[in-house]
């Protein structure tokens, strides 16, 4: 194993500790007997390992990790107290027998992931449990950032700021936005960007995310994204595509850092040459959006007086028809939570949703123009007890490169 | 749109009718009203589309794709004759009624993908459905490949076989495993690779492969995988780390190209100057277990009777304790079907799986030494009436450069 890895915990254990005892006070206040965490963003969140695991947390009592493999990297990686072998699942019921002494009955499982084919086999092999939902108790805990994430967040949005100060002298007219994202991303790996973007939902993607010029700017894909981009074949449907660089077109730079597993989420504009009027004005309003938003944002205020204050900036500007997609595909939110994964709460968008310090989010207002492309701003913001702190730092400014 | 892709549908009509067709045959055995299919892979494969949709396969008659978003992506990508909106999931039983003039009772879902909740909300969308799980049919299809399939994965191979050819031109002493990586995907992007690698598993990860140097391929991770790394950090704790390349040490190459949705997987093994005597050798027992293994492969023959000849060679050659992992981590298979997934059937290891032409696997024969690294072989092979046809073609030459 990597030395420098196993020399301490990726997790420190007061934060695991505070983690795991917020958890049990939701399970306690729903009279769940305990909950088994098996997604990897949550292993990670609880027990500072994704390795491969079963963590069993009591609605009171301490916390065991039951690790398949590797359990050597698992108790290198995890400042849990109790981390033990797991030779098979079907050891899970005798073990958790002989650790507290019954088998739970309302059990929490993470029911908005776990297939279905996985809970069966779960309640085959611990029979008697009634499973029981815990995922919003989870989504819900996790969407309030310590200070240590927050910290890691910092790193993260470092990490995009760093490769984004590089872009100029990467960014080339002819090549295509297969090559230009390759020169990126071959920056972003050396500064260590992790790859993997963790996504909660069922069925969503994404690579690095989503690095659009010109005309591709205005492609919707599936996802619920303000931008999606045609990608390279159909099979993939978002995303860059091989679509040459030419001038005066938006280019836009959506980009998903990762770093210790956690993610923000930025954007910024580029072009090659002067952007035509109608962009550069809406670029413009997008920052009046950012800036209308950020005004109204405190703890106690619900998302939906952001989402709202974002959709009257857009409309003052006489820009609702282009505001977060254009026709159809409109996309009806301005922002959403990151963290662990990208589509965390809260979600920006009309909804009662109360903003709590610790509450990170992107807020990406971005305009859509058919037959032009698209232009906005996207930054992850902090919630603090006065208002919002910007984590992702790189210049705001129109990037018109010569 | 990009008007190429615009142009014509991903998957020509009469190959898509094949697939639904052979699903409706299962779908009768098994007296399934029918199928709605939701996830990305099986989406793209029924309907050559991921836009986000239902896909409803009744056991006779027509499918029908009912498009969330984007409908004009979906009609310009999928060839199949009835492409609808569906405005809201809360509007498919409708749909389905005015269709199909019934609902469905007996329904195929794919339970192995499908988390718990979305089968619940299903269930309130189509009330008086029994759901089945229809992914053991859907799984066991896949993994025979038509014609078509079959060029798609030599493209997909192609890409990965001219990708290893640049390899010698990006390698060099002192770069960090993920700097070496960046170069390489950085080459694989301007060709084509799409990025996203997926795979049906929960909890399932990959992110290009595994580009291991030296120490790193000894450091199992939390996948069923004979090789690991030990990643960046915890939160992803697999592939490249911060380790820098030196001489005399394996660096090993596990690739996974991606094109067209199609993917092949393949390892070569590289080093700067001569590798210990210990490694030379045990690279050409992988060899040799892989001409063991190609040499019984054949329609009809099961898996174990492949995985046994695999550690029959290995133990011939006294590495028993080195292949497919060292100590508790070694995994019991030597490859698996790959596919529009990296975990497809069938699985080479001690199983009745009977090989069938079409069928397309990885065969990944490595020896993991503790202190020294890992070496081995891996291609990805077709079953033929035959014999196996070898799809990634590089050299398997080990690479020791000056």
């Amino acid at each position: 194993m990597d030395q420098a890895a196993a020399a301490r915990p990726s997790t420190p254990a007061p934060e695991l500790d505070a983690r795991v005892r917020a958890l049990q006070s939701s399970l306690q206040a729903r009279a769940f007997d305990g909950a088994l965490i098996l997604q990897n963003a949550d292993l990670f969140y609880y027990a500072g390992t994704v390795q491969q695991s079963y963590l069993y947390v009591p609605a009171q009592g301490e916390p065991t990790l039951f690790v398949r493999r590797v359990l050597e990297r698992a108790r290198a990686e995890s400042a849990l107290a109790t981390v033990v072998p797991l030779a098979s699942p079907k050891g899970l019921a005798e073990a958790l027998l002989g650790r507290y002494g019954a088998l739970p009955q309302r059990l929490g499982l993470e029911l908005d992931v776990l297939p279905v084919n996985r809970l069966q086999k779960l309640q085959e092999l611990l029979p008697g449990i009634t499973p029981v939902d815990v995922s919003p108790d989870i989504v819900q805990q996790r969407s309030i950032k310590s200070e240590h994430e927050i910290g890691l967040l910092r790193e993260s949005a470092a990490l995009g700021d760093a490769i984004c100060a590089r872009l100029p002298d990467l960014l080339e007219e002819g090549l295509s936005e297969a090559e230009f994202a390759g020169r990126v991303e071959a920056q972003a790996r050396a500064l260590g960007h992790e790859g993997i973007i963790r996504m909660r939902g069922f069925n969503q993607e994404m690579f690095y995310g989503q690095l659009l010029v010109g005309l591709s700017g205005a492609v919707a894909s599936f996802l619920d994204t303000p931008l999606g981009g045609s990608g390279l074949s159909a099979a993939v449907a978002q995303g860059v595509s091989m679509r040459r660089i030419g001038r005066g077109e938006p280019i836009v730079f959506d980009f998903v850092p990762v770093r210790n597993g956690y993610i923000t989420d930025f954007t910024r504009i580029f072009s090659l040459g002067r952007l035509p009027d109608e962009l550069r004005r809406a670029y413009g309003v997008a920052l009046q959006v950012q800036d209308a938003v950020v005004e109204v944002a405190r703890p106690g205020v619900t998302c939906s007086t952001l989402y709202e204050a974002a959709v009257a900036a857009a409309e003052r500007a006489g820009l609702a028809e282009h505001f977060m997609g254009h026709g159809p595909t409109r996309v009806r939110f301005v922002g959403h939570g990151v963290g662990l994964e990208l589509d965390e709460l809260p979600v920006i968008a009309a909804n009662d949703t109360v903003l709590e310090p610790g509450m990170v989010f992107a807020l990406e207002p971005k305009f859509v123009f058919p037959g032009l492309g698209a232009v906005g701003i996207e930054n992850t913001w902090c919630v603090r007890a006065d208002g919002l702190e910007r984590l992702t730092l790189s210049s705001e400014e129109l990037r018109e490169l010569a």
